[in-house]
């Protein structure tokens, strides 16, 4: 087992790990930029290392700083966390080469994997269902119409230089097929100069759906089964829950089978996420591929009763996992808490935080860096604190969430938690009925007084 | 179901039965007294009323008080908690004449529970183990050794009069018996002027071991297992544990058909808790019988899946009990943490907490009232916190601790955190292997620098 491992990366995810370290006796080292001395990660570790100014490039994203303080403190191993270097292959590569052991994917899986078109292909070598849809750029409207009857109406056109909705359309029936093909060249040769065309399947009622997976160096793998992320803000989540609302029984089996052929026809070893998306007929179709833990990893733990990071470094270690696979005894569901203005277009939020009190009792977990008299530097995410509630039901765990998002104190800074407050009072989300359009008609009401 | 239940209690309990009800959809009407303004349990009340001065017999304890605050607020049910007037056979009866659903045992329960001799004339009806001994005073010393034979040696001797281990004998064999007999009796004579004897088994390596049971209304009980509560000073328990080390399944079954026996023969109604002596050989015998809730009853909520405060209501309400008992799945410790003072033989420590920041993350459960800046009155229970870890097996429960109490940060006052950090760490401790007498011999050691 590792002797001591570095932690490169800050906030909720450096002490998420740090936590996993201690308990199973491993010593840490923390990073940290000069904004974030104050942070507990770097209270709560074994040791800490200053590797820079606040700026990202040049302190949790500077490599060489990075392996020279594994090499400073003897660390023999690095677990990157989330964001930052955890999906880079050339760090991946150059703590091989130190041998330094990294905690996540190999520099030829990120690699593999990074590449949305790579990762596309492999998956259908590995008879994983991906969106449907050309091989590239469409020759002509002949070949529009032969693909749009393979993949199947309805179908978007889009522009293949697009971006920001120009250029695309969707197309529900053959009739309709031409008009669009020529509004939406005509479109984005006047937007891009460029009319290149490609086609994909339209997602009805889209979910975002992904399967928790831990492959072993045998090649083996597992599932832990899925999380229901289809609640985003431009792409970015706000709340997860597992199981997912829209799931059945049969439908986890066919995502888990999948996510477990996918994981072992790349011979996958660690903790990844295979994201997909999930339509209103229960189809599913491979989004991507995360080669490290996710944000949202807790609700899984709860539900399963299961310590991913434990399982990350021991898998890292060299201990098979059990091979069988896990399903949700519970329900849990977290709320991300962003140091952000809900009432204000969730602009940034940062500052000191005056007051904090954590909500607790039963069925709750808080996994926070921060603290009363924290100041939230303006240079990160501004995710700073996740709040899970776990109970019998869904309807338990969202009257649970609602009382601790009651309970609640944060003082000197605005956050999310009035907006994770009135989405567990709408009545889609209660009724679970919400995809991945959920925010786009999602508005805010003003606070009573 | 209820529409609004009256917490008849302050601090953490208060506030835990506050969280369910809120979770529930029931209105909450907190009481206090003059010194507990500033208490969460009455900020996350919907109402509050003031019941009094600080003196718990003026406020906390004054009957009149709590059912005139029911009254004003219209609440239709009362929630004692533990400790106050959880277990007054009066009370329960005046909230039935004012028609307000005590959620406790009935009067005439409490009653026949309350009394000692009772309660054991009650279990050994029940078929349940008693500690074996005299009935009353021994007339002579023929009588005493016709019944140290019954009752099997070894045998404890203790005065009728006694107390601080006056006039008390262990007798491990019967030629030892005259000696003790006629040692005992002198002692006791000139300590107390009553030289009256009886006999007890002497319980050795006795274990406190409790089992959780919830009855209904119906008469049906099922268990909730056990609970091992023997690490205790001076009959506080400290820190508490499930399963118990010194458990087998054998024994569980034994022990919590006993318990189921001893409910459904009281026809007991609500959540309670038998609770054991068990020697070192497994067997076990009846102590007493609380009739309310226990500071410790998380732990069980942990290792089940349960909500005991929840099911406290429904069963209040009439709903009946699921009729199936309930294994632990993981094990949970909990450690009381008192504003007392470890080094200074457990001293209260009341006061301001100026820094209070409470750990967090997988399998970490924090149940407390108090906060940053919050004054602790000197005039209750010096309990301030339970701190409750969670994890698939003892080892890796009390790894978490280890951690969560490095984590938990609390300032102004002093607290039992250094001393449940050394027990963690305590040989005895982690290998299971204490008793009831285990305090007896614990010393604190002095903190490094």
């Amino acid at each position: 087992m590792f002797k001591k491992i570095l932690i490169a990366n800050r906030g909720e995810i450096a002490l998420r790990v740090i936590r996993t370290c201690k308990e199973m006796g491993i010593k840490t080292v923390a990073v940290y930029s000069t904004a974030d001395r104050e942070s507990l990660h770097v209270k709560f570790a074994d040791e800490a290392v200053c590797i820079g100014p606040a700026a990202s490039n040049e302190s949790y994203l500077k490599m060489s700083n990075v392996i020279a303080a594994a090499e400073i403190t003897n660390a023999d191993a690095i677990h990157p966390g989330y964001g930052f270097l955890s999906e880079n292959a050339k760090f991946s590569k150059i703590c091989e080469e130190h041998d330094i052991k990294f905690i996540g994917a190999s520099a030829e899986m990120i690699s593999k994997m990074g590449d949305k078109a790579t990762a596309k292909e492999t998956m259908k070598a590995a008879g994983v269902p991906c969106v449907p849809g050309s091989d590239g750029i469409i020759k002509d409207f002949e070949e529009c119409q032969k693909l749009a009857i393979e993949t199947g109406y309805p179908v978007m056109l889009k522009a293949t230089a697009g971006g920001g909705g120009k250029g695309m359309r969707a197309v529900w029936k053959e009739e309709d097929l031409l008009k669009a093909w020529e509004g939406a060249r005509q479109e984005s040769a006047a937007a891009f100069g460029n009319d290149g065309m490609y086609m994909e399947k339209l997602i009805e009622e889209p979910r975002h759906i992904e399967i928790q997976i831990v492959g072993d160096s045998t090649g083996k793998a597992c599932h832990l089964s899925e999380r229901d992320c289809s609640v985003q803000r431009r792409h970015q989540k706000l709340t997860e829950e597992t199981p997912s609302p829209f799931m059945t029984d049969e439908l986890r089996e066919r995502m888990g089978d999948a996510a477990v052929k996918a994981a072992e026809f790349i011979k996958y070893e660690g903790a990844g996420t295979v994201e997909f998306l999930v339509d209103k007929h229960r189809n599913f179709y491979f989004m991507e591929m995360n080669t490290r833990i996710q944000v949202e990893h807790p609700i899984t733990e709860q539900v399963v009763d299961y310590d991913l990071i434990r399982e990350q470094i021991l898998v890292a270690a060299g201990v098979p996992v059990s091979g069988k696979n896990y399903y949700p005894q519970l329900h849990s569901i977290e709320c991300r808490i962003n140091a952000e203005d809900p009432f204000n277009d969730f602009r940034p939020s940062p500052g000191r935080i005056t007051n904090l009190h954590a909500p607790g009792g039963h069925g709750v977990r808080i996994d926070t860096h921060v603290y009363s008299g924290y100041m939230i530097p303006p240079n990160y995410d501004s995710m700073i604190a996740k709040l899970i509630t776990t109970a019998q039901t869904r309807e338990e765990a969202i009257n649970k969430m609602k009382r601790a998002l009651d309970e609640f104190v944060i003082e000197g800074i605005n956050t999310t938690i009035p907006f994770h407050r009135q989405l567990m009072d709408h009545p889609d989300y209660i009724a679970g009925d919400y995809t991945t359009k959920f925010m786009e008609d999602f508005e805010m009401k003003p606070l009573e007084d």
